[in-house]
């Protein structure tokens, strides 16, 4: 079914212990749609400035990637971030960022997208994840990710937000900034009250967590021997993730256990190289491949 | 089968965010023996000073736990620890030691225990350890435990003893230290070339790994809403585990695995309480029923 995804498209500097990449693809509606595209069409409604090279968006030839709602805005300038994983593969330092564009008005969702049934809201404001949602009138599901600095600064609104969602995706440290509880199961369950039927709490290389208000479900990372850039693994393991569900029809704890496990697999190739360069590598068939050597590496 | 421990018996002061306890029953032996009781009866070969008060060694009453092992030695002290978690619940802040009698020389293995076919070498010295292993002719299975003071300043014997074991057991830190490699997966092929058929890498909350030539297992802790103490819970792990191997006959992946298991949910009572609170409210029964509602909570 329809899956539509909103977020960020941004030129990336990386450094990581491997190497460093200047001026690479990145953002998080890139990865989360590449990610997705394995398993199910994708719309990716995003903005970028006039200074993107063409051929930078030319990462979805081939692909199931409808980017009809990829807007290029005259005078403006692409998002743009430098982060280093140098001293820490675990989390980025960010070097430098620039918001350019995507401190502006949000892109618009074309007519013909406006019949999605699955949709994430990638990490941005959450007044304009609010009226991303309000405006999408057919969505079966509703799935966001937010950050620190929403948390932080626009708590309220993002408050507002989980009133109206299904799901939410973040990270251990935003779970406990969010909620201000320190164990994560107790955190996720805080996050339910305030409104999602279920809680996905990622760990990074510790795996991640599933909470609804009846079932906790734990997965570890899939056991990788290489890691060269971790950037994109969150949105590539939330494109897995809702990439499956969108072909399932049916939203229950079996799918989303198994819709986890999707994303996490996808996100190992995504870590395996710079930018795109690991999951550009794999397909659908390597993808099915990990996931049954990861149920062997997790069952007992 | 025939199960023997030897390592650490301690009175312990441990600070936790909830709360303080003094002098309370300790050690590396005490921890593994309650845990692999659960299973199995269990040899406990250790040292204690007659400062020791008798009452704290009855833990055991009531229990499968053979204490003629326990030598109670004239004109030696016990080992001390006091630890704190205050700052941070996975990892102890070593308050103050004294070693006491753990610095002098080994308990005397019972020559009734000789025959003992799975052994556990808690963590002590290695030349302690390889003697140890050296003493039990009749061992099917010798799994020993390490730390990092050992990994660093005696080396050279330490490689010796993994020559002579079948598994090791061991913490993330203590992996990367040993063996100089980052990645966890590296780091366990270390070890292997070493001599072990099998390694567990302990993570804290992060759950557990284990690693053969050919196989990598990984393993979430168990999802805990309560942490109250987490001392002894490495020990409780490797005793649940070992406890469940013993009544196996066959180390297999599969037994392997499912002790691995076996341990993490045996370790999530330990760190219920202070002390031996939580794992003495446990009962084989209550740890099946968390055994497969971890099965459950990890599977997809």
């Amino acid at each position: 079914m329809s899956l539509l995804v909103t977020g960020s498209i941004g030129i990336d500097t990386v450094e990581t212990p491997f190497g460093k990449r200047d001026d690479v693809i990145g953002g998080s509606a890139i990865y989360f749609s590449y990610a997705a595209s394995f398993f199910t069409p994708v719309r990716l409604v995003g903005v970028v400035g006039e200074d993107c090279p063409a051929e930078m968006l030319n990462v979805f030839t081939g692909r199931e990637v409808d980017t009809a709602g990829l807007e290029t805005r005259k005078g403006s300038k692409t998002f743009r971030w430098h982060g280093s994983y140098v001293k820490d593969m675990n989390e980025a330092q960010t070097v430098e960022v620039d918001l350019n564009v995507l401190a502006e008005r949000a892109p618009k969702i074309p007519d013909k997208f406006m019949d999605s049934k699955y949709i994430f809201l990638a990490n941005t404001h959450p007044v304009l994840q609010q009226e991303m949602a309000g405006n999408l009138k057919h969505a079966k599901l509703i799935v966001a990710d937010t950050m620190n600095l929403w948390i932080t600064n626009e708590r309220k609104e993002l408050v507002k937000l989980l009133s109206k969602i299904q799901g939410l995706v973040l990270n251990d440290g935003e779970a406990r900034l969010l909620t201000e509880k320190k164990n994560l199961i107790t955190a996720a369950h805080e996050v339910l009250k305030m409104g999602p039927k279920f809680v996905v709490i990622k760990k990074g290389e510790h795996g991640s967590m599933l909470c609804t208000e009846k079932e906790t479900f734990v997965l570890p990372a899939f056991p990788a021997e290489q890691v060269v850039d971790p950037t994109g693994a969150g949105d590539s393991f939330a494109g897995g993730m809702m990439g499956y569900l969108a072909t399932q029809g049916v939203i229950s704890s079996a799918t989303i256990k198994r819709a986890l496990a999707y994303g996490t697999v996808v996100a190992s190739h995504t870590i395996s190289d710079f930018s795109l360069g690991g999951i550009s590598k794999a397909t659908r068939e390597g993808i099915d491949d990990r996931y049954h050597l990861f149920k062997q590496a997790t069952a007992f």
